[in-house]
C-alpha cells in the first residue's frame, strides 16, 4: 500500500458513497451556496454558544450524510472528526451524539484531509465497511480561540484569513456508487519560521508545495493528470506565495489547475471581510465534499488532489514566541463515471 | 481485518520493536522508576516554560526509541502522537523536530492507546515498515491547561488525580523481534452526566467497562485469556466504580488480573499527594511501554489488555456546564517469546 515515501496507494476503491455539507449565514451569500445541503440563516444556529453552535454544524453535516447514504447511525463503524476548539469538543460532542466509535485527530484546517486519509486507510484494509469523516469550524467560536472575539472588532491585516462557518462530512464505503480515494500522501511538519498568526497563509504555502511535490515524487506521475490541484486554505497571500515555490522547484503546475478552496467560497463583494480568503478546517471539507464532489458528478471534473493545509500553532505556542509548525496533506479522488 | 462490531484483527503481527519511557523528578520516587529509560531530575528540564518541557519530553522518548530500534529517524516513516496541551502543540513540535510524516491525534488519555491502534492498523496493512507513536504529560504545563497552575497549590478532593510528567513512544514494524500487537478495539463516547473534572476516574470508568465489554464481545474470548487487563488511568476512585461495574454487567474478572495503570505509576509515600492516582496520557503510555513491556521480557506477562481512556472535556465546555464525554480504546499485546 505505501508507495514511495509517505504515499498510500488505495487499491481496494474506497468509495465516497454519500457527504453532507452545512454553513452558516456568510456562506449562504458566497458563490458556492448552491453547493450546500443546509444553510443555517442564524450564525448561533439557535444555540446559547458559538461552541455549541460549531457542534450542531457538525452533528447536522453527519446526520445528514448518514441520511443521504441511505443508512442508519448504528450502521456506521467508526467516525473520525477534528475541529480548532481545544480539545477538539465539537467534534468529541458530536461523537457522543452519533455513538459511534470514534477517532478524535487533530491537525488543524489540514484535518479535513487528515480524516479521509485514514479513513480511507481504514475501509481499504477492509477494517471497517463505512466509515464517516468530517471537519467542522465555525467563525465565532474559532476567531475567539485564536485570536480574538470577532464582537471586539479588532482590525486585521490584509494577509489574515476568515474563519468559515461550515462542517463538511464524507461517507466512505468498501462498495457503492461514487467517487473513489485513490492515494493520499501525508505530509510532514514544515516550518519556515513565520511567528505571525495574521499570516497563515504565508506559513502553510511551503508546507503545501512540500506535501504536493512530495506526491509526485513518490507516484511519478505528471501534475496535468489531475484536472484540480487545490490547496485548503491557503488564501491569496499564500497562494502567491505556493505558486512561485512551484516555479522555484521546477514543478510545472499550470495556473488554471492549481486552486485554492480559501479563495472559492467567497465571492469578491465579500472581499473586504474576508482580506487573504477563508480558512478554517470546515473550508476544505464543505468546498471539497460540497462544490468539488458536485462537479465531479456533472462530470466536469475526473480527477483531483485536495491538498489541506494545516497552521499547527496555539495561542499559547504564540505567546511564547514560537513560529508556526505547518503541515498539509493530500488526497487524490477520481470519479468513477 | 474487522472483528464483530469495533475491534481490529492485526493478523500481519505488527510489533513493537522498541520503546522508550522518559519521567520527570516526581516519577523518579515513585516504584516503576527503574523501568523508565531516562528520569529528569528537574521538573523545568531546562526549558524556560513546562509546554517546552513537556515538548523535550516526547523527542527524547523519540529518539531513545529510534537508538535503541536501531534505525536513523529518516527510517521511520509515519509518526502518530498527541497530548492534552491546546492543540496538541508539544506533538507538533516533536514532528517538526523529528521532520517525518505527521499524524496528530487527540484523545486525552486514551490518544495512548488511539496512537498505538492507528500505528498498528498502519504496519498491519503493509502502510509502512516502521511507525513511531506515543504521547506525553507534564504535570506543570497540564494542570495550568485544565485546572488552575500547579504553584497556585489549590486543594483538590480526594477523587482528584496527579497528572504525570512522562512520555511513552513505541516504535512498531512489519518485521522483527518483540511483542505483537495482536487486537484493537476502539471505544464510543460514554458520558454518564458527571461534569466534575476533579472526579475523571468516576466519569471515564463507564467507558472502559464499555470497551472492555466490547472487546470480550467481539472477540468472543475469556478476560481470563490475559494475564493483566490494565486501564489507563481511573485512579482508586475510577477502578472501584469500574470493578463494580463489571459484577453489574456479570464480566467476570478477577481482581488480580484488573490493574489501573494510574495507581501503579506511584507509591503508598506518595499518595498524600497524587491523591486517588496518576492521570495523563504520559501515564499509561509511561507504565505500559516501560513496566509492562519489561515484565513481558522477562516472561511475567504473556498477554495483556491494556485500555487506555480519555476524559474529552474542556475548560471551556466545563464552563458552560456541559458534562463529561469519556472514551477508551483497547489493544492486546502478546509476547512473542
Amino acid at each position: 500500500m505505501l508507495h514511495g515515501h509517505q504515499t498510500w496507494l488505495f487499491n481496494n476503491q474506497p468509495t465516497i458513497v454519500a457527504t453532507a455539507v452545512v454553513g452558516g449565514p456568510f456562506e449562504a451569500l458566497g458563490p458556492l451556496a448552491d453547493d450546500f445541503d443546509l444553510l443555517h440563516g442564524d450564525l448561533w444556529l439557535e444555540q446559547d454558544s458559538f461552541e455549541k453552535a460549531q457542534k450542531k454544524l457538525l452533528e447536522d453535516a453527519c446526520a445528514k450524510a448518514i441520511q443521504k447514504g441511505g443508512l442508519q447511525k448504528q450502521d456506521v463503524q467508526f467516525f473520525l472528526a477534528g475541529d480548532l476548539l481545544n480539545q477538539i469538543i465539537s467534534s468529541s460532542f458530536a461523537a457522543r451524539t452519533l455513538a459511534t466509535p470514534f477517532l478524535g485527530l487533530y491537525g488543524a484546517c489540514s484535518s479535513s484531509m487528515e480524516s479521509l486519509s485514514l479513513a480511507a486507510l481504514i475501509v481499504n484494509s477492509r477494517a471497517a465497511n463505512y466509515v464517516l469523516c468530517g471537519t467542522v469550524s465555525h467563525n465565532g467560536a474559532v476567531e475567539k480561540q485564536f485570536r480574538y472575539p470577532t464582537e471586539y472588532g479588532s482590525q486585521k491585516p490584509p494577509t489574515a484569513q476568515w474563519t468559515v462557518t461550515a462542517a463538511g462530512v464524507a461517507l466512505l464505503a468498501a462498495e457503492g456508487e461514487g467517487p473513489k480515494v485513490t492515494s493520499a500522501t501525508i505530509g510532514k511538519i514544515v516550518d519556515m519560521g513565520i511567528t505571525d498568526p495574521y499570516n497563515m497563509g504565508g506559513a502553510m504555502a511551503p508546507a503545501a508545495v512540500d506535501t504536493i511535490t512530495a506526491h509526485f515524487r513518490d507516484l511519478d506521475i505528471d501534475p496535468r493528470e489531475y484536472d484540480l490541484i487545490v490547496t485548503g486554505d491557503l488564501g491569496r497571500v499564500g497562494y502567491e506565495i505556493a505558486a512561485d515555490l512551484f516555479k522555484k522547484h521546477n514543478l510545472d503546475i499550470p495556473a488554471e489547475i492549481f486552486k485554492d478552496c480559501g479563495m472559492m467560497i467567497y465571492g469578491p463583494d465579500q472581499q473586504a471581510e474576508v482580506l487573504s480568503g477563508g480558512s478554517g478546517c470546515g473550508c476544505s471539507a464543505a468546498v471539497t465534499y460540497g462544490h468539488l464532489l458536485n462537479r465531479m458528478k456533472k462530470g466536469e471534473l475526473r480527477k483531483i488532489l485536495v491538498v489541506a493545509t494545516g497552521a499547527l500553532l496555539s495561542p499559547l505556542s504564540y505567546q511564547q514566541k514560537e513560529s508556526i509548525p505547518c503541515i498539509a496533506h493530500a488526497v487524490s479522488i477520481e470519479s468513477s463515471q
